[in-house]
């Protein structure tokens, strides 16, 4: 068994647990930085280790297009390409070619698309994905399957159910036939999709943990519908999933959301927003969000959070931020990325501990009342 | 005194010298990596340091413009502004108004001039010049001069120096009046101009002397004009400056430059094409340059120089730091400038090392030969 579920909170469903993956242990409730194109924007490998960081993930889609397959090979697969040496999960391309790509056409067999970099053409079926993935020498790979957009009538979900779920057995059937992946016994993990219809979630749900995998992501959410709905899909689909295997909220969240959904008792999650907010001088804090291009802060002494240990808040001002905001200087986008991963980090590493204690209710009720001060 | 002059090389006028600052001392000859609008681009402080960097330049014409006096003097002086615990020598804004500013006029009194950035009117006197640097608490100040353009007659040359003189002294009287700066005793250095005429260098050179600085600088040099005329200039100029001062060449320039400016007695340098050129792409080795972006590179898995101890070659790929380039990732930038400040730093320290020993001339033979084999 890769997953060991440590601890379930007392009074929430929120859990503890260490998913050992080829590369590493992972400490779960985690946080996984998006490293889209085999680097974590602005950041190094080091400063992610000192941010706290266990595992990042590469979009395949990304990956894919630029540098390809022949150079990550050549390389000896992703983790040395990008001079990481801890766990990578590795997207399918799915939600991408879904957000990204153009003249996209899912058919039974796999998806048709252009690229959106120069209009290529390609076709990439479930097997493909696998494959590519081992190229990778991912720890965790995801299945090729069908982000539906939101809204999406229920005919359309259940047709799309129908090619996510042939597609997952194929994916299966695939990684075990590949006979020598770079990385030895990678894991595999299922997709529940279903949009927003709650008994197609469930459908979902049960098909893919019948098929059965090393974990279970729920996907499709947070693709434009309001944040209550995302709620509640997470809350009602992760009770269908296996206690016994991580689950993994995927491209989730705000802070909130995040603390929302380890309530409900999902264990994983990436979200772009930490790196991308950072870059347009959004600084994340426990008494809400700053934007440190603001005026307020020209003169302002104080690093971005007095009780942050990161590199930044340790050596520099948000006054001194905002200058390099000011100036297009690129060590004012670091600064803030590196923040704010630091600021996901312990958030999630306070939480586990929280967990482990049977006090999460309370962590939760204290984060979000200081939350909401600013 | 500030400056104890180590030794001189046995064949060259090279120098190993160390420069006491209220900051630190100073290994010279030296490199001072150029960080224009209170950082050097992309680098954090503590990459400077590991790169071996012992002292950086300010940009007072970018200072003064953003963030401005009052920003910096609430922080408490350039080095806590930025965080940045060594020394600091900023320039005076001459070279920079001479370049970037518009309809820019120089009057007996100072110079009249209007942002780039906004257009908005400045004037400024060599005493407002040296009252900004102690604000911005400075170890090494230079004094407001004209940097002369290239060609410029003979006739306007002359003129031009009477300004430059008179507003030397004017700056080393207004250091002295200034009762309580920021960073106790500060140094000053006087700056030779004198265009491409050798007879008005010698002199500026005497007249710079004869008022007495803490160290020398040769200024308008680099500024359009063909190589062996700046090395001509260097090498001329040099032998009329004290041997009991530091004696810094002010913009220079590619690692040849460096070297051949050493030989004629030069002890200080900054230069922006370690991270200028880094950011596009260009990496400095022992055997050239090379242009990362070249898709020669494309699977290439050595790091950009393997005798090189930086963090950029300790843990990437010409092939990794293509792609980063290749997919405009800012962490290519940072890895090319970090690694060409690395190399620099290297270079002048083991310059330093040969000098001590007195094998200065066989390095620099050894140096020209390896960098015309790429």
């Amino acid at each position: 068994m890769s997953f060991t579920l440590q601890h379930t909170d007392k009074n929430t469903r929120a859990r503890a647990g260490v998913l050992k993956t080829p590369h590493g242990d992972i400490h779960t409730p985690v946080f996984m930085p998006v490293g889209t194109q085999a680097t974590v924007k602005t950041l190094t490998g080091e400063e992610l280790i000192r941010c706290g960081a266990e595992i990042i993930l590469g979009n395949s889609y990304h990956l894919y297009l630029r540098p390809g397959a022949e150079v990550i090979n050549s390389a000896g697969g992703l983790h040395t390409f990008m001079g990481w040496g801890r766990p990578i999960l590795t997207d399918s391309g799915g939600f991408q070619i879904f957000s990204l790509s153009v003249n996209k056409k899912i058919k039974r067999d796999g998806f048709e698309f252009q690229s959106h970099l120069d209009g290529s053409r390609h076709f990439l079926t479930p097997e493909k994905v696998v494959e590519f993935q081992t190229v990778l020498g991912s720890d965790i790979m995801m299945p090729l399957d069908e982000c539906v957009s939101y809204p999406a009538t229920r005919d359309y979900v259940e047709g799309s159910l129908e090619i996510t779920h042939e597609w997952a057995k194929r994916s299966k059937k695939q990684l075990t036939a590949n006979r020598y992946p770079l990385t030895a016994n990678p894991l595999l993990f299922g997709i529940v999709q279903g949009g927003t219809y709650l008994d197609l979630r469930k459908r979902s749900a049960e098909e893919i943990v019948n098929i059965g995998f090393d974990g279970y992501a729920i996907g499709g959410v947070a693709v434009g519908e309001p944040e209550d709905i995302i709620h509640e899909i997470t809350s009602y689909t992760a009770a269908f999933l296996p206690a016994d295997k991580p689950r993994y909220l995927m491209g989730v969240g705000t802070p909130e959301d995040i603390v929302r959904a380890i309530e409900a008792g999902m264990d994983m999650f990436d979200c772009v927003v930490p790196t991308r907010n950072g870059r347009n001088g959004q600084a994340f804090t426990w008494t809400g969000e700053l934007q440190l291009r603001n005026a307020l802060y020209k003169t302002d002494p104080k690093p971005i959070d007095e009780t942050c240990d990161c590199y930044a808040c340790r050596n520099h001002s948000r006054s001194y931020i905002r200058h390099l905001f000011n100036t297009e200087e690129l060590l004012g986008l670091r600064l803030v990325s590196l923040h704010n991963i630091r600021f996901y980090v312990t958030l999630i590493q306070q939480i586990r501990q929280a967990i482990i204690e049977d006090r999460f209710a309370g962590f939760m009720r204290e984060f979000f009342a200081r939350r909401l001060k600013n």
